[in-house]
């Protein structure tokens, strides 16, 4: 069913700002994660809207809510959980034009930014300061700082810097009836009233739009040194990354790579490596990153590491980096004629790490597939994927029982079913597992007073009732 | 007017859980900040409930609720801004009962704990495992968590290791209703559903009471080592503390004390030291605290420094830090005619830092009275102290417009009119100034979803209507 977005035209936006066209309504239609899974793909927009301003968003939030037209934010599509791919059909609101550095106050170490910036982008606008923005996820080149805040995204250093949320001071965010507000405060703590930021951030564009962020920034390490280690078997890896970090070496990435990415990775860049468990290094320090080093170096050692190389010089660091950077490209393009099933992560407590990363493997075992697995270690976060023949059913249908067994047991560790994508569609049934009927209550008590008529992104997080009905009114 | 509460004699309490006698009813109607004004002091609860049990929480929120009566969650009484002090007559549900730790996981750095747990016996539990909980405020060893979680409070060690929501992984809370839902995640990182944990934390007790907490812990630092810097003028002072902490130095702690609190610490301990403006300095480090310490001094020499003295010895610490402990107590016993009007604080961007230290001592010249101030510099908190004779009325109204003219200041630097202690009853005429009337009512829409029937702590944070009408339903 489509919704009437004629009214569209009747706004205050340029031509070149409202498209009804196929082409852009189909590139509306999919992120990173639905590319992979066709069956998954959602509903095709009936308009999209690249809003030039704040008013331009209110402007249109406010008619599509007289209206009863859903509205899904979009930007770059390189969710992994299609979070802003529509589930219903409507308006997509594609925030890649407002990508202005709106204010940078470098001797407070903030930033003010418009949702389409580039997350990179903000990297090198200050380091010229010897400034950095430091959670950024892996695919910060490419990634807008919006999705980062909708998802609450992380990454490689989110072990030593934290994730987003946790560097967003403030939002300007657009809600359902075009109200605009802002969030937070420019002081670097406050105690006033209820925290909206971190309400809207990780929220995935269901409560708010948000059309400005105020970030903090931090400064760059004064010593870098990276490289990596190689372990005989993967419990001797997981094991020796857990003491690493009880032990609060100062590392800033500590990434995992199990023994089938590696022999991907080693086939796919001809590396002449052991198809063997690794960890990837990165030490951050002022003083002393030597000491770390050696920490290190030691606690690798009680777990009979192979190899220990560390660099300080770039190109070297860059050379023995070069399969982790590489990976998710190794598993793609690993066998032609095996897909990766939902490409996502789970998180763990630390202590339970060498058993998700164990039981991982011995369900690929026992559904006799191949599930190579590697991460963001440090924060006990681990991106699985499960490789199957798109083409054969049950092939596929035991691929998705795998899948769930896995983020099941990351729950039953004391885990989350997504550690750094969000749930957008694709984590849903994983919602009232993880925290508990009450909680998901309170949560849709929340959307339902902030976004009565269902605006908002709606059929994201929150399950569909079983008849296909919507969060609050149903209309579609 | 009063609540009928003799159905608290009904619910399964036993009888040493609840008392109306008048003593206990007083002693529940005060804070520390309404101890020092009278004429600010709430109204007396009806009767007081101590739940040893989250059960007991949930019977007694459902069978208020039900019976329209109001519910003011209290604890150590610490509060500087009236949010545990009743401003509507009910009950007042005292929860330093339930101080447990109920489960402690070394190995992840976490801890369980009840919200009535003094936040040092946290620190204490945890120490053997060379573990700590840093971000305790400077009343750590009399406040409980549940309140710090309320307020979101910080304090001197905010600048290096962040405030309290920072170091909350998770919540266990009773809705007004009496539904209990968990909050967060045992990982250290989750981008699943809405934010609750960081909603709940810093809302005052006005949208659920927190029953449990999962709280983060840190490694003790290797290296310690703190001290005192004197300077010629307050600028030099402020100065110097903007630019350290432009620089990253590693402080842990940087405290500012004014002249004139230094006059009335130097009288009160007899010290022998100038009446010049001082900072506190502790600094961390796992590695190389000399050299941080050495940037340290040529930044404050840059500043003309008269005075820098670090030491890595226990007992030579404590004596260079003493006049920043009994700062509260030298202040209140300066002048026995004059007592502290509101004691609170602001907290600003770093870069203001300077400015608001400058128009703090401009606004006490011109209003003619002694504002001593002190406060966390690291982080841009100040803490002020308006001195005025209680009984001179044309003193106390000059008072509370200097107060007033202080706090409206911090808010035009893009400041906080509350850093670390809540609105509360004290902070209320500040929210919308600070927020803007979109984000006040986001927060009212709020309170209004979770609370519908206002039992939770009505009459805080949100400035009731011009009527004496409370949010939601007025109904005492």
């Amino acid at each position: 069913m489509t919704a009437d977005c004629s009214f569209l035209t009747d706004l205050a936006l340029a031509d070149d700002q409202v498209s009804f066209a196929d082409g852009r309504r189909e590139s509306h239609a999919t992120d990173w994660g639905t590319e992979h899974n066709d069956h998954e793909s959602g509903v095709l927009p009936d308009a999209v809207v690249w809003p030039g301003s704040t008013d331009d968003v209110a402007a249109v939030l406010a008619a599509a809510t007289d209206r009863a037209v859903p509205v899904t934010p979009y930007a770059a599509g390189t969710g992994l959980e299609g979070n802003a791919v529509p589930a219903h059909s409507g308006i997509s609101l594609d925030l890649t034009r407002m990508d202005d550095v709106v204010d940078y106050r470098p001797d407070d170490f903030q930033i003010d930014v418009g949702p389409g910036i580039i997350g990179s982008d903000v990297d090198e606008y200050v380091a010229a300061d010897g400034l950095c923005f430091p959670p950024l996820p892996s695919s910060g080149d490419i990634s807008t700082i919006g999705g980062m805040i909708a998802t609450d995204a992380s990454g490689m250093q989110t072990v030593r810097y934290g994730e987003i949320a946790d560097w967003v001071l403030g939002l300007e965010a657009v809600l359902a009836d075009g109200t605009v507000i802002e969030t937070g405060s420019r002081a670097s703590k406050t105690s006033s009233g209820y925290n909206l930021t971190d309400l809207l951030v990780g929220s995935e564009g269901t409560l708010a739009v948000v059309t400005e962020a105020t970030l903090e920034l931090a400064g760059r390490p004064e010593q870098i040194r990276g490289g990596r280690a190689i372990f005989e078997t993967l419990d001797d890896a997981a094991e020796a990354i857990f003491d690493a970090i009880r032990s609060e070496i100062g590392v800033a990435r500590i990434e995992l790579v199990d023994g089938l990415s590696a022999r991907m990775a080693n086939d796919y860049l001809d590396t002449g490596l052991p198809d063997a468990p690794m960890v990837f290094l990165e030490f951050h320090a002022n003083h002393g990153i030597g000491e770390e080093i050696d920490l290190c170096r030691a606690i690798f050692e009680d777990h009979d590491v192979a190899r220990f190389e560390i660099s300080g010089d770039d190109a070297e660091m860059e050379t023995l980096w070069q399969a982790r950077r590489e990976m998710a490209y190794a598993v793609a393009n690993y066998d032609p004629d095996r897909d990766p099933l939902h490409p996502g992560d789970v998180t763990v407590p630390i202590s339970s790490y060498p058993e998700i990363v164990r039981e991982t493997k011995r369900l690929a075992d026992e559904y006799e597939l191949l599930a190579p697995c590697y991460g963001h270690a440090g924060d006990g976060n681990l991106h699985y994927t499960v490789l199957v023949d798109p083409d054969d059913t049950e092939q596929v249908e035991r691929g998705e029982a795998l899948y769930r067994a896995i983020v099941e047991r990351a729950i039953a560790l004391g885990g989350t079913a997504t550690g750094e994508h969000g749930v957008g569609a694709g984590k849903q049934r994983y919602l009232e597992p993880e925290h508990g009927a009450g909680a998901v209550e309170t949560m849709r008590t929340i959307k339902r007073a902030l976004d009565p008529a269902d605006t908002l992104n709606p059929g994201k997080i929150f399950p569909e009732t079983a008849d296909g009905g919507r969060i609050g009114n149903p209309k579609s």
